[in-house]
């Protein structure tokens, strides 16, 4: 949390991973654990009902906590030791159940997993809200014609709905991805000191928590990290694509552009003194986090070979860094969602720049109709020559090529006439989530 | 590549990227586009026919080739204007059929994914190879005793084949990762200068073209790069995984611990003046390359946000990165089967570094048994005295502690009593691959 | 600030960069350019007094100023508002000369800078107690016998002093680039709105301001962040040289080498449940932060292009990261303090780990005085087939060339005579900080 | 060395970094190692000559030395033995003064070092180039208008030579800084084994061969390696100061903007079927290279904690990744050049850019002035509700400030009277370099 971190980060994420609720979903591992150890006859249910009612975060002395970790290297010693001290206090008998036959990183781990749960929730809602915004877009804009840009110039030209329709299969394809690393990454962790668990955490245990948690079994991953690394890809792709769109939007807004706008609350991007300015804001969060995110991936990556049955230090990395990929690409995600749902476009401008180049953005396709009546090479020198003159001249391709009555020269100044097949692309597009 | 080239690199990928092979994958896109063309009536079949007999790569030029890109700007421009003068040299009609709609991204795409089509087969192949030396490796160490260590301290007991059977997990979870990112990535490319395809390359010659290729059809994904950012995040998730056992290897090779070595080729790793030596020579270049592809992958996700219709500058800062992480991930593949096939395990050193800490390892389990006797408490502290006693006197704790006859002591000082579900868990993932 | 902060960041780096110092640096910067524009003839004194005296964090609305960067895009805009709301309240014709002539980033980034002034003092004062740690462990350890290794593989003996002697001379080196990035980041930004300065604004008020603020006078670096750049690069190579110290430390304490270790504050990095466990915990975050700050780094390098004037998201994305490359590894040097301030050191151990090799680490030494006695050759194979025999009977090698008279055999395995020139080049060393 | 390395590397600096040079680099160690030790009387020069004869690149075999190196781990021990051979071929006595004391990373460092020397003069050399051409530029445009634009919004005038002046400035002290590093990096590397030296590599020796190679001297940087971290970093600096030039011409280059083009080498950038387009060929090639570069820094920052006397993996890591970073750079830089050299600008699209908000970018400077006639609140009251207007009606602000009397309205609708100090910044900038 700092000053930027609204800017930033998605508030939700931000809740999510408070450190209140990092060490309540720590407790809920232990809590859980505690009863299915009783349920499976290792000790009596009235101590598992103990331990679950010391086992909120509202008992717990953070400061005392944070203190702590410098002597523990982690934070699951000192909460652990808390937790017990609770139980301790109500019952003496019960302390001996607390975190039975677990490891640090088991509980670091899980509560990390529980965590991810609500974050992968988070981005299925988020997605398909933007997803609806981008299907929204895409139909309203089937047919807004604007100029195609490649290396930064204009190409031909193509409908602003084409643009948004590619947006839309690249964010539900990151939906896909997301849904699809669930299964790998909501394992439980419960693989006790060396990961070769013991009678306390047995096979029987381990599914039957991990039933009781909503996640998937899997032997020890503490030295195995592909899965969370996966993860963090994911989201890595996921924040790339945001800022494909954003990317784009910054570009267009553009004073000498001037396609689209950021939607306008009151005041914002807006300058007292150059009112002229309209400053892309919601476009630039998500560039800046597209300029974070990625490295922090590597990160996660950088962390994976780590020693023997725990790793000292590349472990320990993962931490601050997973929720942070996770916050950006978050904040980024509502940003996108902000920026689709008040989206301007100005579809006269788009209109008035196709005409920018006097034509010469149609020249490829008269040339692609010339060569069918005369020939590839004359058509091609033929428009060559026009081109050149039109430029020298500053006149309109179709000024100089009036009198050449081949072909219909009106219709091919038409930018309708001029996008391939963009509707069709868009429709077959929209028809996936008809 | 240079002097290290083989060294760190894969040399079946290094010739499936080479020059000559990236050069005919595009001429491939060119000569069936055009057999694709033709066959769907766009013009005669014996023209596309000369354009496949003079798509080899065996007729270009390939010093002029280079050097033309720094005027063009990627590499498809000027190898299509060889191509097409090849052509003409043999028709002059022929020529107008010449990459007929196609733009450049479309032939260098289509190009580097038939190359990442191989590179796959690649990686299925080698995975399976290393799979089965993993399996073979888990079943001969099934009840190989060695210490656990976390953070590089040793904890408890487990078998060697506990450790190679979770690598194992790890490995096959990469294999499906690939064959599962398989149907991301291998995507045609086929849209037109600005995505909207055209006339020459409509639904249908799409279709036709990707069959005749082996690829999946799909919209333009020429700034839309997440399947390519998917597929480098998947290698790089691989690495991390093969550089985990490096890591391992490394670290139990280290004099002081000498338990597992990497497989003798005469000479290799070895120092005539320092006879004693024996240099983890291939698990360092596993090593340097986890080192290098976690930032090659952050720079595939960086390169996402691609401008308009076709970025400048981050579609090329693509191309060689790409090769490069699979290349070296490849490398890496290579020597982590070299590593499994010759690893040699000395079992007898890790019993006898199991007893280093003179019993002091198998504290926890002689506390536990205790504690069902004379309650967690008491074992707790009975043992920890204990251990401080050993630990001052430097006698073994069974020494120490012989005098407690509450428990069967010899029993809890044999690891094959305190490894858990080491076997458990190594069955259970042997079974998957029985 | 996380429930890690205190762990992995250095809690004097923390207040640094807390909000509240981060928005007084930005009133100091409107409170002091007041002073001088009043100063220089552009207001009335009275003026610059009353500005001055709302420019006081306290009466700052922190909630609502970070609710109105979601508007403005930066802290600057809502935060001049604020102050101008404040100096209102007391006086109308004040309210015209608050932040006059300055724009967003001058404010935002002069206050970084007057937070990284104090960042410097930071870093060369610890680096100063750091030095003189190693100072001290050098000249004790000056002639500690112990084993260097490559390719974590015993080599030949050095002492532990040769050792730190070089981490000291990596350690000065970083103090040196520290201080003197020092003169190239320390700059005041005040230039406007693109860089060309005002009336209220011209050369004379900047010279007077920096002065006044204790920074060097430049031109706009709104958009050319070399020297930023720099100066992460520099807390970047800072992080590498600790990160090594650490990653020896924890290679030394494993269990099978424990010839160092960690302070034992009490209980630190213990384990009640296995008491031989002594985990490197302040290593640890050591090793965790080299994992992290490389790659924030390459954030701030791949933040340099920044367009035009101002950049629409490479400059927010410096905001965040470039102060937690501070934290960390100011959280890292303060580690590392400790690390050297408590170090235990095994001579007795780190002699025993010399004879393990049973000699063979004398081999290389033993070849060369012979080779001055028999040639080259005949002594390389001599000692050759003598190690071959050591290894193969398990008998040290002093045994098996006992006969060989030629040589003093007994001073051959002494490790002094076998240190090469550790000594003086400790001694030559040392002797630059007598 | 691949279809695109002279497109994106230094050609240059390939042939620097090319196998031929680099295993010369380290002959030219072993050779001039050979002297110094003859001439301080370890043997006869004789032998040293002989050394010194076969310590020639074209007698290595390249094939035999590359398929060594996955035997020995690096390049020099398989160096060193055919070098032996050669020399044994025709003095049995002479090969046992070959390499005598030295180790393998003695000689792949120390021979890189000589290459980075050849590197450093390049830079320097470029780098004149470069500040001669932006000197040019900045004289030449010293007084051409353009809009200066913040959050690519056009903001306030400024001049196209205020630009490139500010480019100027942060190139040069890219080059200060490397001629800086060159200090620090070229150190000979003459350690021996462990880092300890010994007879054959003493102080006398040490320093003598330093000499002859016009190195510096220094101990063991065998695993402190912060000197080749701080040379990748102001190369990484560099190319980030490089790619923000090539961002802002691929901005202006825009077919919305065009006010600056590079430089049309026939053909260059062009699209026979879109005669409109002029790619941005050369920009687009260092902004690949900025995509690229930071992340390589990164690596070598990462490879810093290397373990103990010799690294396993990380001194691997840093072999291919400098040299690339080298390349990139020395690619880019080059590029640069090219742009600068040859740069068009459209002085007058630049003026009629200035009118594109009809005037609205004067309204602060107007507005300010107003201020000192009627208070700033009545100015910008005024100011602004006349922008409303003009925006409103599409009219231009003077139209509608017209009968505001109270100013001279023209004066202040000028360009020249609205871009700050430009000038006075630029003549300053330029004067140094008088």
């Amino acid at each position: 949390m700092s000053l930027y971190s609204d800017f930033f980060y998605s508030k939700q994420l931000e809740i999510i991973f408070s450190d209140e609720n990092t060490v309540q979903a720590m407790l809920d591992f232990e809590s859980n654990l505690a009863q299915i150890q009783a349920e499976n006859g290792l000790f009596d249910l009235e101590f598992a009902q103990i331990i679950s009612e010391k086992a909120n975060h509202q008992f717990i002395d953070f400061e005392k906590l944070k203190s702590a970790i410098n002597q523990s290297g982690n934070v699951a010693i000192p909460l652990v030791k808390q937790l017990t001290q609770l139980v301790y206090n109500q019952s003496i008998e019960a302390l001996k159940y607390v975190h039975l036959g677990a490891t640090s990183q088991d509980v670091v781990d899980t509560g990390l997993v529980l965590q991810l749960k609500k974050t992968i929730d988070f981005f299925e809602e988020k997605l398909t809200v933007l997803e609806f915004k981008l299907i929204e877009i895409t139909k309203r804009h089937r047919l807004t014609f604007m100029v195609g840009r490649t290396l930064l110039q204009q190409a031909k030209p193509i409908t602003f709905g084409l643009k948004t329709a590619l947006y839309l299969e690249a964010i539900s394809r990151s939906k896909s991805r997301i849904l699809s690393v669930n299964n790998q990454v909501l394992h439980l962790q419960l693989a006790g000191a060396v990961g070769s668990q013991n009678q306390f955490i047995n096979s029987k245990i381990k599914t039957d928590l991990a039933q009781k948690l909503s996640l998937n079994v899997s032997n020890s991953w503490h030295t195995n990290r592909d899965n969370l690394a996966e993860f963090a890809s994911v989201l890595g792709i996921l924040n790339g694509s945001l800022a494909k769109i954003a990317k784009d939007i910054v570009l267009l807004m553009q004073t000498e552009v001037a396609e689209v706008f950021e939607g306008a609350e009151t005041g914002k991007g807006g300058s007292s003194t150059m009112p002229h300015k309209r400053n892309p804001v919601t476009s630039t969060v998500i560039l800046a986090n597209a300029n974070r995110v990625p490295n922090l991936v590597a990160t996660m990556l950088l962390a994976m070979p780590q020693e023997h049955e725990r790793s000292a230090g590349l472990w320990h990395s993962e931490w601050d860094v997973l929720t942070e990929i996770c916050k950006l690409t978050g904040g980024s995600l509502e940003k996108a969602i902000d920026l689709m749902a008040n989206l301007e476009v100005d579809s006269e401008r788009m209109l008035q720049n196709i005409e920018l180049t006097k034509g010469l953005i149609y020249a490829e396709n008269i040339s692609l109709t010339l060569a069918s009546k005369i020939g590839k090479d004359a058509a091609h020198q033929m428009v060559e020559k026009a081109c050149k003159t039109a430029i020298l001249e500053g006149k309109h391709l179709k000024e100089i090529l009036k009198n050449t009555e081949i072909i219909d020269l009106d219709e091919h100044f038409k930018p309708e006439n001029a996008i391939g097949f963009s509707i069709e692309i868009i429709d077959s597009i929209l028809a996936k989530y008809a």
